[in-house]
């Protein structure tokens, strides 16, 4: 089969790779579409200690089950296999397995691929007449809306009494601004530096996008809710002076892991910090089912490309070119 | 009045103070006993830049009201003085009050003195026996107690089933650990480097004290639950290492703002940090109510001087040089 294969640092090649092996329980997926996330920005730098190459990246997939008893089924992947036995499976916190593994990390191989070979258990049915390139946008929408869901849980009040401020206008962060407003959140900000995001952003019409280095809008102490999707140094210290007392900060970026935070204001007003790693299957169904009843808008700010041309994307991503919130391949 | 006044960095002296002015809606009340606290070292030590001297520091007071309809009622001082007409009052989150004041703060002077003038509101009824020395512990407590209910709230399993970690045993410490044992948490670990203090955290029985320096027992992602009583750089590394993903780490102690935490874990983990501060007037009284119900002990754990003598303890206490957890002057 053709796939994108992540060789070594900044460099990823069009090429031709054995097909994967199908394990029991597993089907084999014909990739439609998949988009590119800033986790494979980051692996393509040589940034990502857990992704080392050669390997193929990708992990947001959609496409058509080959074989066996659900064959021709449309699906959306959830990349994130976990074990289903463990205490954190059990109890519905199955992002937290302390096995799980993601496909486009070892020993797993991505969706920048003709196929991929994945436990049935992490397939989602793609709803009668959904477009499949808009269906691979449900692995970041999962990601997004399980933060916000993590948000409306620790916060004290109603989401449709909060303010609410995002950090960053890619997939994620747009995704996380649309799950808010799905969720009854009616006063949202959204801080990114690049323009062009900035523009595809405004277009949903749900919130008020700024520029947080040349234009902060934002006061101290007057956000209830925030949602780091961008995860480093300046958005966690603008987070820690923008929440209010008693406030939630989700933190759902890894762009570093240095400092940022007011400890000191986190204690005496009471913030919480937390951390929100991916997503269950229940939050995937549930992204589904929003992207599919039209709560999330259009899902209009994508762009496909072909996968043959993913080197020019990633290109094109790492400096800035691109106005879409996510870049989709497509095989 | 005679008072323990705090004059400049260390440096406290006691002296002839003019007696409190008492404002409408507030009683005098004769203080009987009062605690040093950690944040009294702290402003004494001149690096707390809201305790400016000349002030007279301490807010653990017990007492009895004299004059007015109260008269001879014994009460321990809730020293929090919040608004009460606030969304944060309103929502029972009053330590949250934007207007809030503390007695040993300006404009507010504290406790370490024969009588102390506060809202009657703030008053809390010692229950028939309680020992006046005793009920001084009731705002560490308070502050413990109302960390640890924080703690329960957050964690996904009941305190019964957590393993808690304490960082620090010192009032709010060993405060912590009694209250997590009587919120039902079995198997309870203390950090604490001071020998001495160690050894009184042992005669409580209800937890494994340990010198995290020296002696670290705790494993990597091996607690639920962290209760940082101490708030330092060190503990926060401590804390991060040992919490298990999905764990809930407290943060209520004050002694730097230098980061710590492991974000990248936290997030990667959903570890959820969240700062407390003090207490409320509910968490004030279910304090007392467990004091007085034997829950949290004999609370034994406490060291008697007179006011007259508090330039002793407060070098004593900077030195090591006491094995209580508490030291209660008595004016």
């Amino acid at each position: 089969m053709k796939a994108l294969v992540y060789t070594q640092a900044k460099e990823v090649i069009f090429r031709d790779e054995t097909d994967p092996v199908v394990e029991q329980g597993e089907v084999l997926v014909r990739i439609e579409a998949v988009g590119i996330c800033g986790s494979d920005l980051h692996a393509f730098l040589g940034h990502d200690e857990r992704r080392i190459g050669p390997l193929i990246l990708g992990h947001e997939g959609s496409g058509t089950v080959v074989g066996g008893e659900m064959d021709g089924q449309k699906v959306v992947i959830n990349p994130l296999v976990t074990c289903g036995a463990c205490p954190d499976c059990f109890s519905g916190r199955s992002n937290l397995c302390a096995n799980r593994e993601i496909i486009s990390m070892a020993p797993r191989q991505g969706a920048f691929a003709q196929r991929v070979s994945i436990p049935e258990r992490n397939l989602v049915a793609v709803p009668e007449g959904m477009d499949m390139t808009r269906a691979a946008l449900a692995e970041p929408i999962a990601t997004a809306w399980h933060a916000v869901s993590v948000a409306a849980q620790k916060t004290h009040r109603p989401l449709a009494e909060c303010r609410a401020l995002v950090f960053g206008g890619g997939a994620v962060g747009l995704a996380a601004a649309l799950s808010l407003h799905a969720q009854g959140c009616k006063n949202i900000l959204l801080a990114e530096t690049n323009e062009l995001r900035r523009q595809t952003v405004d277009k949903e019409g749900i919130c008020t996008s700024f520029d947080p280095i040349n234009n902060n809008i934002v006061d101290e102490n007057s956000v209830d809710v925030v949602v780091d999707c961008v995860g480093g140094n300046p958005t966690r210290k603008a987070a820690s002076a923008a929440i209010r007392p008693g406030g939630v900060i989700v933190h759902v970026g890894l762009m570093d892991a240095l400092d940022g935070l007011d400890v000191r204001k986190i204690t005496l007003q009471e913030i919480t910090f937390c951390g929100t790693y991916t997503y269950t299957m229940k939050d995937f169904q549930a992204a589904v089912n929003a992207m599919n009843s039209g709560a999330l808008g259009d899902l209009s700010w994508y762009e496909e490309r072909p996968l043959s041309e993913g080197a020019q994307a990633f290109d094109d991503l790492l400096n800035n070119r691109s106005s879409s919130a996510k870049i989709v391949l497509r095989p």
